[in-house]
């Protein structure tokens, strides 16, 4: 049976660097898809795409404005290939409208000095000790991941009893479980609930308008993850008039890092 | 006189979306330009496009090769306008090869509820009792900005005591001082040493393959900065196999948080 997130990924090819894709039931969000899986799909056109130089390390999606659920067509543009290093450009259109673009950097890693530095959140329980979380009423998309946060942290925010901070810290993967690749880590760095959710524990219109994840292994590392849940970690720097931040990393099961993420999110009162 | 980074800003419009500028000796880096200032003129270049919606509140650019000394042309174009959102793709060329892409995010802001959540560093002392970091010997640009270091933080890298950690926590802003606007904050952004040659404490070819900055605040939140120091704080999340990132947010002289910016660096060993 395939994936749904391999499913959501089909791209049927149009030319050299276009391809036609769909949002998946699976993925929708309140109003349109889940912008996690925006993120692989315009990944995936340029890990697919025949002029693919290594792995990526990092991706940049815009959310242009708004994707309806139905048919899209994306393109995956080499900028420019230099020695070691790729540069994308990455567009998703529907009726030749942009509702997501972005840019992706592709590198051959070489084997370096090397050093951990943000370490991973530590005395959670193991995944299997703790619940997952609810996703009844929520979105399609929730479902397509089993979170399990630390005691306390769920937090989806429905007291409205405003909290001091919005970190949240979790052990997520893909639900049904599917190996981990970089498409999937795209989706997994975008699956944190908002963080003006988290601090205000309530409700609120929002909407990601950018999106950077920095890939920190290599595709063998991701391999070696299997479909095991990531510890993952997500705050804010600040909210104001209009717009709050995120900055979340995620981890292998034995602690490593395997990337780092960050967004900007336009939220109203 | 007019200052140097106005002069680095400075383009002469070609048609309605391209501009002719030129890198500036006083941002010179080791080779080519100072990255910082190549993402203030991209920016630059959407801000003064005369379809320009509200301001910025994010920016990516992605060093697709190297940018030699000289002239170079710029692209802004709008890729999308909505209601209170517009994006933004941009691009730096030389001679036709693409040198510099990115994108951005600009909206009108409204006053929403909000909260500060990461805290500026503590316990420094001020500007007036730091000595300003030495510039001899380095790069032209590094003499672009006034840096006060905390105590013991300088760690440009020299005895090659490898530290725990690659924080680095100090006073900035442009020299000679210059009112705090998007594009200086775009280049300040930038300013941080690279986190590898913090780390080990010794220097190394590196080269920021991408940068991604948000703007937590509105022009008249920079133009209260005016010329003063800003507070800042770099740190690195990981560093493996010829890649390290960079996290960094920006404070103004009252701790109100200006900037987040974050980046993926390659480095050699």
């Amino acid at each position: 049976m395939t994936h749904p997130l391999d499913e959501a990924l089909r791209l049927a090819p149009l030319d050299e660097h276009r391809w036609a894709g769909a949002t998946h039931p699976a993925y929708a969000n309140m109003v349109g898809p889940f912008g996690g899986v925006t993120a692989a799909v315009l990944l995936h056109a340029a890990l697919q795409h025949r002029q693919r130089l290594g792995e990526p390390v990092a991706l940049t999606v815009n959310f242009a404005g708004p994707v309806a659920d139905g048919p899209f067509e994306v393109e995956a543009r080499p900028l420019r290939t230099n020695r070691s290093t790729q540069h994308w450009t990455l567009l998703l259109t529907q009726q030749g409208q942009p509702c997501a673009s972005g840019s992706a950097v592709f590198a051959q890693r070489r084997t370096t000095w090397g050093a951990a530095e943000a370490v991973p959140p530590a005395g959670l329980p193991p995944p299997e000790a703790l619940p997952a979380a609810a996703t009844a009423g929520r979105p399609a998309w929730v479902r397509g991941y089993d979170m399990r946060f630390a005691p306390g942290e769920e937090a989806f925010g429905l007291d409205g009893a405003e909290q001091a901070h919005s970190e949240s810290r979790l052990w997520v993967r893909d639900e049904p479980p599917r190996p981990l690749d970089f498409a999937a880590l795209a989706a997994l760095a975008d699956s944190f609930f908002p963080r003006v959710f988290v601090r205000r524990r309530r409700l609120a219109a929002i909407g990601t308008v950018t999106l950077s994840t920095y890939f920190h292994a290599d595709a063998a590392a991701l391999a070696a993850q299997g479909t095991r849940h990531l510890l993952a970690q997500a705050r804010a720097w600040g909210f104001r008039d209009g717009y709050h931040d995120q900055s979340a990393g995620l981890w292998s099961a034995e602690g490593t890092l395997l990337a780092t993420s960050h967004q900007l999110v336009y939220y109203r009162d």
